[in-house]
């Protein structure tokens, strides 16, 4: 079993709080270190025994076997610069970002010569509950992370990084930058921003008061993930604008041919939609990959 | 305690079969006939004791006190016009439909001068699954009962209606058809077509296992009622096509300005409105309903 002997945890929120505490149930780390904006946020995290010390960043990353940096993605960017100079050449950087091509720019602009060291990664385990008291040793159980390496990484820091998220209890799937930024864009960011934009049109409603008092459960489901951390979702939307732009447009140019098809009151073809969404959801749900189509390899 | 002789329901899947067991289990009711299209379905209610025999349309509404109507809104003008020259003198009709003002013009036209014994009824309850399988006795625990009472109603029928619905652990509240329906346009039935788009879009595009397989629990909770019965919603789109059609020329304008704010790299707005719908969303979640605009009274 490998041994990380000090991790620093760069952001200690749900994500990176999370991951310290799996890490220390899989006995695989010595001294957990905390680094963060905000004071209180890290006494929590030590009084909880997430952290087992907090210091500064550039202390953290002179002594550090491992950084984690779990913030915000624009936030990155300053880090990368703050770290590079004090990295021991050992070393292993990763992220947790859910974009990744903005990270990889970053982190070759704040590495520089050092970018072998740094592994960019995806843990896909978000929660609409942000902050250190949300953590949990279990996050990352049966999830995916994925893995976007760079190429001047050697095998075994790509090695190093599986590890690490598999003692997580994650499994680990590779690829490019640009598919995964694509990939999250459909799936994880376009729902986000589709929740955010519907609650807040609610919400500045002048009967905002009746329509939330009559809002069910397919209402709060379809919207748990609107009351995720607004600067987190900021940084993303900003960061894999492109990728989200294109995905936006399809997405209105859907909305707008479902809206011809209600005003034209063409029953077939309203519920021949309603079909495809419900079989689909339904093979997904029941693990039926083979159900979908697959003509982009 | 007021007892139901006899109640017919018209459709046993999950509401309609619901309701016959919250009946049973507060021991209001006699017998419980079911009347369906399926008869393997009916056999099905009869097996799990959530009918106690099967009948037809006609025979069920001669003999029944109590007449719930719980098919897909687009078959009840059919049903109101069958059961119309049988229905007992003192028997009250009531549909659970999702859209009120077509089932009130459908039922007037069934029913003719009989428009009196029809209180119509819309339980918030909804759920992905369909079926009598599905069927739970405590399914409208804490959960709301919309009455949208015609002009003809005297004020027993009504009090009838509301406690039915309270003996099966519903809150009860009454408004008018038109407000019924341009709220859950709003609050249910546009959530549910963006849904339907969605899993549809992502189903149809070539690379769609690749996205499937990297959908996480985001996607999951904001899809869940793209797994919704088809029929059903076919219906809900059909017959609330105004109230529908805007609700999602709102939406459209409400996203094609988000997707301005993505599109300008407009950091300050993109982050105003996550927050402000992170903050209604916590609040509603809370119970604060008070957090809300009332400006429309």
């Amino acid at each position: 079993m490998f041994k990380i002997e000090r991790i620093a945890i760069v952001g200690v929120g749900l994500i990176g709080g999370s991951t310290a505490l799996a890490l220390k149930r899989a006995g695989v780390v010595g001294e957990v270190i905390g680094v963060g904006r905000n004071a209180a946020s890290l006494a929590e995290a030590k009084r909880l025994n997430v952290i087992d010390r907090a210091c500064d960043l550039a202390e953290a990353a002179a002594i550090a076997d491992c950084i984690l940096i779990a913030t915000p993605v624009r936030q990155m960017p300053a880090i990368f610069a703050t770290v590079a100079p004090h990295l021991k050449a050992n070393a292993l950087v990763m992220d947790a970002g859910s974009t990744k091509q903005d990270v990889v720019a970053a982190a070759r602009i704040g590495l520089d010569h050092k970018i072998a060291q740094f592994v960019p990664a995806h843990p896909i385990a978000g929660r609409e509950i942000a902050g250190v008291a949300a953590a949990d040793a279990a996050l990352y159980k049966g999830k995916k992370v994925v893995l976007t390496p760079v190429v001047e990484n050697p095998p075994e820091a790509i090695a190093r990084a599986e590890a690490i998220w598999r003692a997580c209890g994650a499994t680990v799937q590779a690829m490019s930058a640009e598919a995964h930024d694509a990939i999250f864009a459909a799936v994880s960011h376009l729902p986000h921003l589709l929740a955010f934009a519907l609650v807040d049109e609610f919400a500045g409603r002048p009967n905002a008061k009746t329509l939330f008092a009559f809002a069910a459960s397919g209402f709060r489901d379809f919207t748990r993930i609107a009351g995720s951390h607004p600067e987190m979702w900021r940084d993303i939307a900003l960061n894999n604008r492109e990728a989200l732009l294109a995905e936006m447009d399809l997405y209105i140019k859907k909305i707008g041919q479902f809206r011809e098809l209600v005003a034209q009151s063409d029953a077939a073809q309203i519920e021949a939609v309603m079909q495809r969404s419900h079989d689909a959801k339904a093979n997904w749900l029941a693990g039926d990959l083979e159900y979908f189509r697959d003509e982009s390899v």
